[in-house]
């Protein structure tokens, strides 16, 4: 099902265009209004899912009926509906890419019902995915080297959020996920242990130990905290050393009470009782001001297991996107709400090379000296075009964007996004529009 | 796929006690550990997808070979897991009831592995769904009567979650969704509008107003707000004057600025103008807490359009909900983590008629005088037994306990949640629970 995957308001516009002839090309450009709090940058994503929508929109026969028997449509509209698929063209700024307020992360020009009725599924897609990609490359930059595994499969919205998180999150350098479904979808590392109530199964937290241990002698993450966290250290050391584990095969986790005093004890006591190699991972309610916190104060923590705040982007979970008309006919168009402004006509963003102001502009000016365009095309008359979409490619444009960022805009509070000025060519139509719509 | 969507250490720790023979019936108990900040209640929900789900579970050929070729599992646990279903227990608190902190949502009794197994999937679907109901209801407590539309497809976490939030919130007494696939789906009431582009992609807002209003007369809710509010609400006015429009099917829908004094002076130009029976709709970033206020200062806003922060639930988007074993082969347990400690044993919550405390009690303790258990069994031996599991008996339910909440669990301030005190058995229990293994 994807034609009913709309809002109602999109069927009623789209046939109301068909009925008077409305089908002249219309451009919407899709973007943040604002970022939230903290944040100074936001990693594009979700452009997948849209291209697979937008290559299957189309109503079946069991939609169709609905919208004639249910909501009253006269056949000639089921008629109109029934032969239209979505034939426009599709700029987008790749997945990964880091973009900021006000640039737009997708453009659609088609016949204006077809662009109209995609929109609900278009923020849809792009709004969650960029906002769980940017919260998870913020738990990244707070980790400061240390490795990140995706915990969030058991309060993501849902099953497919699972998915998603567990595949952004990748994309954005975690080293693994717990989701098995996700792990063998993607093709990316299965990371698991054990829970309190496999220790809780057992007539003790050493025979739950032991029997784990035997079981998984290749990576075994010892659980310590059910009963006393640092008593649970010791007895992991005692299990490692009766079955002979190697050290560096050998790792405790610890999931609740102060994180940073309890990864130095235990730092101690594994180093004191000769396992310097075996390794610390931590977890339960973290997030990117958690982690940054243990970072800075020198929690020796190898691994962080980041699972709920990053999955729902907790104090983030959505955007203030919108998808708005800056065109339509070869008329340049724009909302003047109350804090909801728009600015007319299709659009390019350019970047330069080192840290310098994006430039918003109109997609035919050229770029400026030095700087190269943001936005690309990714379908053509509801073809897709264009390569890079796969999962190594929009890792690869993070990482470089990553390096590219300034400490500024890197911050964890407090952020300084990167400054986006307009082109001339913009702030001309933008006056222009202003005035021929008072006018 | 339903066997692979799990934790990899559900699968780690399900082998393992395969290779064991620990096979013995677990009751795992499912609950929330705290309510988020100002709630004073949760509405229970998400049962309808825990059961499709565990009356599905089992591992495919695919998933098996991934385990096998991926995880190195040995043929003798992918004949084990090739043999495994969901063949046990389950007790649970109908969708639509009311529930307090550590009082189980759902209790499960199985074979340990496959207790074990559906952790992820059972606190995912139940979480989410809890989440997301428990705010809608709260922006239902804030409108007092007016009536309320679920706007949220376009920025819930992805398309199940859409069909999600368009369910729970009709739930909890929401009029309509603008979601058409839901509304098809589950039967619901579509509500649709016009969005600013329909306004710009004429020539003119009157232009724009006629030509909706001509295609559809029955229900005609004209935005005002693209360029001048109030200016748009005359247009309106004359446009519905100009074709005769009756009075009662005309709307007015605020989408930005002060909605407070925009309602009340676009009531007043409605009033004087002879269209006393025009309705007037506020959208645009809605919660509990803005409606609330508008409620309070007596805005003339006859209904609301709530979307995104009731759709990802954007104060609380996930719950402190935990999945913890409490009995294994008879044998009562706990956990004593800092701050995670649990309560041993299968329960029954009992609740009485006028706001005493609910009583947390053993599942096998008769009920106090006066009281009724809200746990009921949903699945024996892995078949659904029971009935009203369908929207219209949770709605039913809904309705009943949010008659039955005091004023202070309602607040959707500093709520205060009804208290829940535990039973004298299991007050009991706990104590020799803690002694044996501390012991």
């Amino acid at each position: 099902m994807t034609g009913l995957h709309t809002d109602l308001y999109e069927i009623r516009m789209a046939t109301s265009y068909l009925r008077r002839g409305m089908t002249e090309p219309a451009t919407f450009s899709l973007f943040a209004r604002a970022l939230p709090d903290d944040r100074g940058f936001l990693v594009c994503a979700g452009l997948a899912d849209c291209l697979d929508f937008l290559a299957r929109f189309h109503f079946d026969d069991e939609e169709l009926d609905y919208l004639g028997e249910e909501l009253g449509l006269p056949d000639s509209d089921l008629d109109a509906l029934a032969h239209l698929c979505f034939e426009g063209d599709v700029w987008a700024v790749p997945e990964g890419r880091v973009v900021f307020a006000n640039e737009p992360l997708l453009e659609v020009t088609a016949p204006l019902p077809q662009a109209q009725l995609v929109e609900t599924a278009l923020l849809n897609f792009l709004t969650f995915s960029t906002a769980v990609a940017t919260k998870a490359a913020r738990c990244r930059i707070a980790a400061d080297g240390a490795a990140l595994v995706d915990f969030s499969a058991r309060r993501t919205h849902g099953v497919n959020a699972a998915f998603a998180a567990a595949r952004l999150s990748a994309m954005v350098g975690f080293a693994g996920t717990s989701h098995v479904a996700s792990a063998c979808r993607f093709g990316l590392w299965p990371v698991g242990t054990m829970a309190h109530s496999y220790i809780e199964a057992f007539s003790s937290e050493r025979e739950a130990f032991r029997a784990f241990a035997e079981d998984f002698p290749e990576a075994t993450v010892f659980l310590v905290d059910t009963y006393d966290t640092l008593a649970g250290v010791h007895t992991a050391i005692d299990v490692a050393k009766t079955l002979n584990l190697p050290g560096g095969r050998v790792a405790v986790r610890l999931d609740s009470g102060d994180l940073d005093a309890l990864a130095r004890a235990a730092r101690k006591i594994l180093d004191d009782e000769g396992l310097p190699g075996a390794r610390i991972m931590a977890s339960g309610g973290l997030d990117e001001h958690a982690i940054a916190r243990l970072t800075a104060a020198g929690a020796p923590i190898d691994s962080y297991g980041v699972g709920t705040k990053m999955g729902v982007s907790a104090d983030a979970p959505s955007l203030d996107t919108a998808y708005k008309l800056v065109e339509y006919a070869g008329r340049p168009v724009m909302k003047r709400s109350t804090g909801k402004a728009t600015f007319p006509g299709p659009k390019q963003i350019y970047r330069g090379e080192s840290g310098e102001p994006d430039v918003l502009a109109l997609r035919t000016e050229p770029p400026p000296e030095g700087y190269r365009p943001l936005l690309t095309p990714v379908m053509r008359t509801g073809e897709r075009v264009g390569s890079g979409h796969e999962l190594f490619d929009a890792r690869s444009r993070f990482e470089h964007d990553l390096a590219w960022l300034p400490e500024a805009a890197l911050r964890l509070r407090a952020a300084e996004p990167v400054h986006v000025r307009r082109s001339a060519q913009l702030n001309d139509l933008l006056a222009r529009t202003l005035h021929a719509s008072t006018s």
